[in-house]
């Protein structure tokens, strides 16, 4: 079990295997409140481990599934899901059980921050993306101009993970996900990131899964509880981030991953680290070499000019008013926040190019 | 000025005449930090005061208007706002200042509440309602299945309130702002209702509305400092918007103004604290009197059945599932709330139309 205790409020993440109507007994003084209990969904979840969910959890519930992937991050399904909440008559007291990946936590976060200003909710994450993504309180719908442009920091009650729900992960899932652990590792510690990349991603056991994303958990429950509303250090964790959202927003949302996007944009703050003198060129080359070696797509990169994703870049919430803005690494374990000029952006977008160029001869 | 001290955030709220460069340039601390300035306002207000507004602010800024009246809290509008921000590169360190009535800082306070998970934002109100509304962090959008369903609890930097944008106040407007000055009196101070009551609520000089307007913002400040997110003793704050709220809506939105309607609910909670022992007959019929004399209009609860009005108070948002919660004085002064079953609701229900029904004989 992980503490996270933001300034706000203070919560339990709880990790174990099989273990949901367990986890649900044992959070009884969050249950046992509530008038009714809504389960968000996505279809793909529901129909996989819908059963499994039914079967295990302890109490009666309503259930509303949404459209699979980062489509139920719409303006229309948020709309949906209200509707549907006041259509069952749900109160302030009713709780909302967020189950599924980082889409429909987002999405299920969002909406119980502003259903009648805000109502307790649970995430149940169902993959490894979303060991990240349910802790820390940061919900979000898209809007056609931006990814997460729509949406508040609202703490849930707590978080359920059980690892069982990542046996049916498809590839590009687990990729997805452990971008975001090895992203924890290169803000916070270099022997771990070492213990990580020492494996291949599809070979951990349980236990050693459960292990790293304990251990990711816990970076980012130090960093929330430092900084809920990312005025400082919560930036720490966008590592990667920013040239990781312009790939993805660039190839349109739901063809990279992102995770993938993000691990491209974490070879890019590698490089553009080397130039700080934070980080060497033999420190990217493993992490571009592992992630070459767990089937990372990098061929994206090409197909967009820099300055297609530059727009995308200072677009970002990141951004402030004309000005670029990374996290960077003074050596692995050790971020900080840089402004960089365009010139100098380009420059190592240059440098990105031609690695990618080279390892795909 | 009055400091309001929230758990969440304390600011201040700036009473003044014709004040609003003073009041801007002291707010210099809040402003230099932004990096632009978006006003949010409705067509009325900017049509009857931007000129006002522009010749006095002391800063560059934006401009985006609404529709008048309630029909700017859609979910419509809300989006429409954002989508503007976006597209005027609107980023974290932008300011909205909310210009207008109660509906616009409603709006304006959920879209800072929400783009890019909250940016700061100052209230401007223009009406006597607002004083109330401007006031302790309650945003939110309508639904078509309720009013306010969809929101957050989101405080403002400031709130700039210029006694000088009510003078040209519509005769309705003034009566619904007045309703929650009276509701201010009644939850806290028989003396202070006695005086309000005293004189017509069209003939206050501009010294005494801001004095009665500093009086019931001050009540505010002290019950959202206390709970900020009606947990408690906010709750009191509800006096007649249960029944209040079911009128305006039944009435539809914008034929009957907010504060005609809480001021139904006002008499009706009276008459119903009258069977707590709390209130007296003639305690009841001195505001109800009053209330005519002022020309609140009652006949719309004649339009509407009580299953109407019930099936409408038991979605309030200050319902709990198959229960009626209201808010009751022991006496002038002393609000607590009382859960109240649907028998004696009718029974109250019917008092009030007898009630009615004699005085417009």
């Amino acid at each position: 079990m992980i503490r996270v205790a933001t300034a706000s409020h203070a919560y339990n993440v709880l990790f174990g295997h099989s273990f949901l109507r367990e986890a649900f007994e044992s959070l009884a003084d969050i249950t046992r409140t509530a008038d009714r209990i809504f389960v968000l969904t996505d279809e793909n979840v529901w129909k996989a481990q819908g059963d499994t969910f039914t079967a295990a959890f302890p109490l009666p519930f309503e259930v509303y599934v949404l459209p699979g992937g980062e489509a139920c991050k719409s303006f229309d399904q948020y709309n949906a899901c209200q509707t549907f909440l006041l259509q069952q008559r749900a109160t302030r007291k009713s709780l909302i059980i967020a189950f599924g990946g980082g889409a429909v936590g987002d999405l299920s976060g969002f909406v119980a921050a502003t259903f009648m200003r805000g109502i307790p909710f649970i995430q149940v994450p169902t993959t490894i993306l979303a060991h990240d993504s349910a802790v820390g309180g940061k919900t979000a719908i898209n809007h056609p101009l931006g990814k997460n442009m729509i949406g508040a920091f609202y703490q849930p009650q707590a978080v359920v993970y059980d690892i069982a729900f990542l046996k049916t992960l498809p590839e590009q899932e687990i990729r997805s996900g452990m971008t975001e652990v090895i992203k924890h590792a290169l803000i916070s510690d270099e022997a771990w990131l070492n213990e990580l990349m020492s494996r291949s991603i599809y070979d951990y056991s349980d236990d050693e899964l459960s292990h790293h994303l304990q251990k990711g958990t816990q970076v980012k429950a130090n960093i929330v509880a430092e900084d809920e509303t990312e005025q400082s250090v919560r930036k720490y964790l966008n590592l990667g981030h920013t040239y990781g959202h312009a790939i993805e927003a660039a190839s349109g949302y739901g063809n990279l991953s992102h995770g993938e996007s993000v691990m491209i944009g974490l070879i890019y703050c590698l490089l553009l680290s080397e130039q700080y003198g934070g980080v060497t060129r033999e420190q990217t080359m493993s992490v571009y070499r592992y992630a070459q070696s767990q089937r990372y797509p990098f061929d994206a990169v090409a197909k967009f000019d820099f300055e297609t994703l530059l727009s995308y870049m200072q677009k970002d919430k990141k951004a402030e008013y004309g000005e670029l803005q990374f996290v960077l690494l003074s050596k692995i374990g050790e971020p900080y926040v840089q402004k960089v000029d365009v010139a100098q952006c380009q420059e190592v977008d240059v440098l990105l190019r031609q690695l990618i160029a080279e390892g795909s001869q």
